[in-house]
């Protein structure tokens, strides 16, 4: 991806925009052509299905679009690489969102976009939002406020939540890491990981890490290392902390990646450096997903030693993308009506991503977004877990 | 509409609901076939949308489909007929006017439905979500509740805020006005109204039947006239008082009625009386509109010598029936991108929809529902206001 091909992608996705005015329109499923059929849908009709939700709340999954309708909700706080651009600002990448869910899974996904940027705001808001819609995507909320915002609502609503820049994010490393793993012939259990970048995606693969059995990691933000005797962590790099580390190493990036086995990047371009990868156990893996220029490019990787390596980039191989995971996630959340999202779930439907390509290798360890077949295999693998 | 042709509705909609599961789908108005595509509407393209609206929010109307789109907010607490339900039972409802609002006039909306009946959490969360949306269609939300939240809304957003119960029955019972004072060679400023019923609508025909000049109006509610002396009036009674009932007549219905030329009731099946209509002046007009059974049945009022006679269901000649006005209101301020609506435009809009009827007779003050063309010059009208 050159400047330029970036400037034109730039110049037509504004053409775009305005020629069709934004991505997202309301479609009727049920025809309005005749009184009659006014009658069905509307009044008087209408009032029976009402009546019976009114008797039994769950009935709604039954009579409404709530069964398969999603909200994407956003403060506009940490949109793509640009920051923090605001509400309104943000509604170009929650529309986009709105559209891979349909267009992947048949889920109808409503953007909304919310006018505050206080935890406790949100979460009120989108609770008082819930009942129309069978599941929650938080969607580029900053860190470190995502986690009590979604911790908060899981907690106090009776539909799945999911911030995907945490769990999409996670899911789709962990299946890039289950074909790496096979690939280079490594055991999780024996891995070695430098996490760098302590945002919510980070956290987030710790934990799906952790889950099926890495007990080597080593997080770095960008003060490095984290360690318990830091006196600047927040409440949840003190978790991290506790968390991984279990050598307490000290110092920067440099010294946590001797050795290492895997480098997983989550944070901002070119921090990894040729001389580091250099220092890395045999047949490192590189997951370096910075976007739009990752942490390391490719060609420089491999120059340096690198066995695998994966981006967030369309133009390179094995391309770390969330829309391999949260369209099949929340179509099977619906489909099976659960209430909760769980690791479980996560876990299966990373497997379920990584079994989707037949024959991994070097340049292939995870499906390109455009492959048939992989939105219905996490929805399935999603709705084989039970809903606890 | 008798009870078995309503039992049959019943029936036919909540067959109807569970087979399209609901009535809301989302449509993507971009194309996503390709990765260039995906490049276009999502990453990396969508960047440049984003960062022109972060600077200039108006562009968010050029580039995301809140140009388009409205929320149809509602708690659930007065909903059709059938009183507090909820918000999950009001769904269909909401879904509904969500798919006339398309079918009429090309206006995505969304149906939002609130946890909560707290005018204070409404109006809070309305204003939250409001970033997203061009427009904001209050529905089925009890007085005096609805007065507050309307109003606040209106002054806290800069887009156009429509408590549809309110302002869409007036416009239409409006529209039929002007075509009932036509065709029994009245005058506005020398009519005498009576209104049954003292809840959103009642309130807010008040309001516009002064603006286009009748001097004459009594307002009735379930403990009888309205008058200054009453100990019971809630704040909007009182204002109610002030601009009615210049006589200062107290009483009930039986005393209002009598020599007033027309009757408007927004209240309970059944309460105006074949003797009331007789004390009425020649030729008196009566627009029962009470659901599903009205004040008055037309053939008793007609018996009685009622010269017009509307009422809300279709099975009668002259249905008063929002759907004429609420899609083209919203079209209309949409298309002028209006952050205000106006007693002006709902008073165009009135007119417009009066204006569609050729021939206006004793039958025909009002078009139905389906007849084309009625959105479209509500749309104008309202487009022909000033914005202010």
């Amino acid at each position: 991806m050159s400047a330029n091909s970036t400037d034109d992608y730039a110049a037509r996705s504004i053409e775009a925009h305005k020629k069709y005015g934004g991505k997202v329109a309301i479609q009727s499923k049920m025809p309005l052509d005749t009184p009659d059929d006014l009658s069905i849908a509307y009044t008087p009709g209408v009032a029976q299905p009402c009546l019976e939700i009114a008797e039994n709340r769950e009935k709604a999954y039954d009579y409404t679009s709530k069964q398969n309708t999603v909200a994407v909700v956003s403060d506009g706080s940490a949109v793509l690489g640009l920051g923090n651009i605001g509400p309104e600002a943000s509604l170009p990448v929650m529309e986009g969102k709105a559209i891979l869910f349909k267009k992947f899974a048949g889920v109808d996904a409503v953007p909304i976009v919310l006018a505050t940027q206080d935890t406790e705001e949100i979460v009120q808001t989108v609770k008082m939002i819930a009942p129309g819609f069978g599941g929650i995507n938080l969607e580029d909320i900053s860190a470190p406020r995502c986690f009590e915002i979604e911790r908060r609502l899981k907690q106090e609503l009776d539909i799945p939540v999911m911030h995907d820049d945490q769990h999409g994010t996670a899911v789709v490393t962990l299946a890039g890491m289950f074909n790496a793993v096979k690939v280079t012939g490594r055991t999780f259990s024996d891995l070695n990981i430098v996490i760098n970048g302590a945002g919510a995606a980070g956290i987030a693969i710790i934990y799906l890490l952790r889950e099926i059995g890495v007990r080597q990691i080593v997080m770095c933000d960008s003060h490095g290392i984290i360690h318990s005797e830091r006196g600047d962590l927040t409440p949840v790099k003190q978790e991290v902390a506790e968390l991984t580390n279990k050598n307490n190493l000290k110092g920067g990036l440099k010294d946590a990646i001797k050795g290492a086995d895997v480098f997983i990047g989550v944070s901002v371009p070119g921090v990894l450096k040729a001389d580091m990868v250099r220092t890395m156990s045999e047949n490192p893996v590189i997951f370096a997903m910075a976007n739009p220029v990752p942490e390391i490019m490719p060609a420089e990787a491999t120059q340096a030693g690198a066995r695998i390596i994966a981006t967030g980039r369309s133009d390179f191989p094995n391309q770390i993308n969330n829309v391999l995971a949260f369209p099949g996630i929340f179509r099977g959340l619906l489909d099976a009506r659960y209430s909760k999202l769980t690791n479980k779930m996560y876990i299966a439907a990373a497997r379920a991503i990584a079994k989707t390509v037949k024959e991994p290798n070097v340049d292939k360890i995870i499906p390109g977004p455009f492959e048939p077949g992989v939105a219905e295999a996490v929805a399935e693998a999603v709705r084989s877990c039970s809903g606890e």
